[in-house]
């Protein structure tokens, strides 16, 4: 066993934070770690917090640590940031509120980087979750910054999803209307103290009333407090009712899981067979002297290379 | 040839709008048009605007249209949404200004879905100007909606992008740093009567003064009209002075756009592949007992299924 892994099993969070940053990197040891915890896994919960930037997310699932460990839960956070794929550099910096619970034993918060092509999210994701679990925390809250394709990437890893709006971000009604009530499983009108709160909670309401699945929703205050522990309830009973089917959805993930990995392995063999191919410079000059068109040069491109 | 293409080629702005329809959803039509017109292509510039939301840049683009027509070019507009991947439909809605020039003859703008995944966008928006370039538009205006893989993914098929800022968006500062300045070839400070915005134009020349490349920052404000014709004068210089490298940039996006279309295919295909695989469940149901774990096997599905 590497000693990393000996280290995070025995809850020492250097080798925690430390395994978790090889996954985020993708670096070589990442699949001798998985290869090792995963037989370990499978127990923790994962809730994925989304919406629009502004929301207050950080500060609302930094709210819900106290009330999830009241509940009897270990709580572990993973932040997910939008980064520039162009830097690797995250572009928000406003996870300080969070991090004042770093000190806290009990807790574990670690921000990961969404860099390059989507679907990369994914894996990390996932196998930052498995260390975490093996590690012995079983409710991973899982936060990320709204952003259409990668809010529905988390929500396909996790177990539950929460939306969270506010009524001073703009284009909520529409966020709502145009997808985010088909990744929410609890909705949150988070600074409920704010003017507009109410108004956007009863649209809410009237915009996903006619859903079958009839997700909660509810009003919080990260700043007052103010409803955080009704929606900590909320997500343990759901979480609950939930694992009735976790076996299935269990399965449905790992089936994902491996498409994702194979196709990406299918991809990365591809990609390196062309490189080095001579067809293709020859196609891209027919292409540039306008002999073949895109499709016609890409298909024959391809039946070419792999048969 | 078809209809629809004698109608684009005569300029018929109903065959304009269908055409691109049939390409930005994918509809089988899309492969044999693109055949019949990619010999008439090649001539249109492309310049991409990107930047955060609420910087106003569908009105700065609005009032640059006028600009560019005087500086003599035939103007088209491709606005480029963030939909849900999961409903295909546009968050944002906020398009009416720009809509108001629908009626003018001389300009045509059409508002595309970037819906699906991440290279959905490249492919769509490759063929769109394609067939804007067919019907005599030599100059396609492309605005995007801030949202980082995308803006990335849009720079890479246009000629020139221009990153729009305004005071009153947030982390504007951090934006410059993490990434935006590698794609910029033009930096704009919008809504520039605002307080702030003189403070925020030295920041970004202070910011960006290192990088190699020394993109043109300036000032405009899409309600007074200050500083937009500059902008379109600067645009149009920078056109021109690029235009000696456009064989050799020319050559590079088909590069990349064959490299896209043969790596997509070759995945489609995998897909099919795995999807009718015995193994593939096999395998799944190991991962769910544990006798496996998920890289081991996805190296060896995908050494079964492809050799």
């Amino acid at each position: 066993m590497l000693p990393i892994v000996k280290g995070l099993l025995a809850g020492e969070r250097r080798a925690l934070a430390r395994a978790i940053s090889i996954i985020d990197n993708d670096e070589s040891e990442s699949r001798e770690i998985i290869k090792q915890i995963f037989g370990k896994t499978g127990d923790a919960r994962t809730v994925g917090f989304t919406g629009p930037g502004g929301a207050g997310k950080s500060s609302l699932v930094g709210k819900l640590i106290p009330e999830c460990q009241a509940l009897g839960y270990k709580v572990a956070i993973l932040a997910v940031d939008p980064t520039s794929p162009v830097t690797g550099g995250a572009i928000l910096g406003d996870r300080v509120r969070m991090q004042d619970n770093l000190d806290d034993e009990k807790v574990f918060m670690r921000s990961m980087a969404s860099r390059g092509a989507v679907g990369g999210v994914s894996k990390s994701l996932r196998n930052a979750i498995r260390i975490l679990d093996a590690a012995g925390y079983n409710l991973v809250l899982v936060e990320s910054v709204g952003a259409g394709q990668l809010e529905i990437e988390i929500s396909r890893v996790v177990d539950l999803t929460v939306v969270v709006f506010t009524p001073h971000t703009g284009d909520n009604v529409q966020a709502v209307k145009a997808g985010l009530t088909e990744i929410g499983d609890m909705y949150v009108v988070n600074k409920a103290d704010l003017e507009g709160a109410n108004t956007l909670y009863l649209t809410i309401l009237d915009l996903i009333g006619d859903t079958e699945r009839k997700p909660v929703v509810l009003k919080t205050s990260a700043k007052t407090k103010k409803g955080v522990r009704e929606l900590a309830k909320n997500i343990d009973k759901l979480l609950k009712e939930k694992s009735i089917n976790y076996k299935e959805r269990g399965r449905k993930m790992l089936e994902d899981e491996l498409r994702d990995m194979v196709l990406n392995a299918v991809e990365k063999k591809a990609s390196i067979m062309l490189a080095s191919s001579n067809k293709y410079s020859e196609f891209v000059d027919k292409l540039t002297k306008k002999e073949i068109d895109p499709y016609a040069a890409a298909e024959e491109l391809a039946a070419g290379l792999f048969g």
